[in-house]
């Protein structure tokens, strides 16, 4: 078995990309062991033919592409070892959860914490991310980033479903975490790594459910350069 | 087997909870035959009890209260069927989806149609629903509604999740409906039963889900007096 996880690194190497993380604590909870390559932005497509973002997971050298594909992937071609779905139901929710995520959580984050992030990227990968961040939010980071932190109630708020759910059980998947978790708590993890800005408030039951998962796979998240949490 | 639900009807008799909805489907999704026994708001007390909503379902006696309990109970009981959850991990996520249905949804869609149900309602279960509701939002019934109708394209926007997750496969729980589809499409199949008001544009993959979901088992959602879809 020869696993290489193919990363998102930051300036100072510290590897922040939100659906990397997912796929690093998959990987983590299937227990398979694997070799971390980070790269840059600017590096992405030199990982291989038509690649344009990551993570992508080389398994015994095939290249897999996308952190969903690649969950599906690890349970598919690892079946014996612990079950990030739970099954095919298990796997559909999971997708519907993603596309919640995405649009609950990754964006408004994306917008609080996106001058930081430029702020921290390696400085060949800061002319791409500014322009191409530019043009989609349609206006300078800084101030794309100030505008966004006046609505973190609303972002907040947004996150009900979590905090209603960790009302009753302590992660996603019940009494143990499964990918669906992995996919929520990658946005927590990318924030508090890239950011200073406190996207969740100290006593939100989300930011309990998040050090939860920080404490995961022999505290695999919580052994990062991070600003809060 | 002996099962009775306990639906609620409006002044004409139509049976249109949300949630009673949600556990409708359910027992057709396993097959199971059951008697339906109509109740008004007023008349939810005298269920059974310590009852003070419906659905509720007596299964051989014993009564079940709650639509994601009933679910459950039903799951347990009649493993041989088919599966509501398809498993545990299923079952936790559709959890975290109906809590992000009753925010996302629910709650939206009930403001927009508030004024419309009351209308609707038997005489006697309009006072209670008139004061109950305009206590909880502050407001005439009336005005809510109207306000709410001014939102319905950030309600839309909010569906995000769905429309994703419907570009790439037709129900929640994949090629086929499972529970998390009956929790969604019970807000909508009570928004066409109980008012005019399409909170669905006419091109929206979401509305075509729904006219999937209305088409299950035999066509029951489509066997009732509705305004739309």
């Amino acid at each position: 078995m020869s696993l290489v996880l193919h990363d998102l690194a930051a300036g100072d190497g510290r590897l922040f990309s939100p659906n990397c993380w997912r796929t690093r604590l998959a990987l983590l909870h299937k227990g398979l062991s694997f070799e971390t390559r980070p790269t840059l932005f600017t590096g992405i497509p030199a990982i291989g033919p038509g690649v344009k973002t990551v993570p992508v997971l080389a398994d015994a050298g095939t290249l897999v592409i996308d952190s969903f594909v690649i969950a599906e992937h690890l349970e598919a071609r690892y079946p014996d070892r612990p079950s990030l779905f739970g099954g095919d139901t298990g796997r559909r929710l999971a997708w519907f959860i993603q596309q919640w995520v995405v649009t609950a959580t990754v964006l408004p984050v994306l917008k609080m914490i996106v001058a930081d992030i430029h702020a921290r990227l390696a400085p060949q990968d800061q002319p791409y991310f500014r322009e191409s961040r530019e043009k989609r939010f349609k206006g300078p980071l800084e101030a794309v980033q100030a505008k966004a932190r006046q609505d973190v109630e609303a972002f907040r708020a947004g996150l009900a479903p979590l905090r209603l759910t960790f009302a009753t059980q302590p992660f996603l998947g019940g009494e143990a975490p499964t990918y669906a978790d992995y996919v929520a708590f990658g946005t927590f993890q990318w924030a508090r790594m890239m950011s200073p800005f406190r996207v969740l408030a100290e006593d939100d039951p989300v930011l309990a459910w998040v050090r939860r998962c920080i404490d995961l796979h022999g505290g695999a998240a919580r052994a990062v350069t991070a600003e809060w949490a």
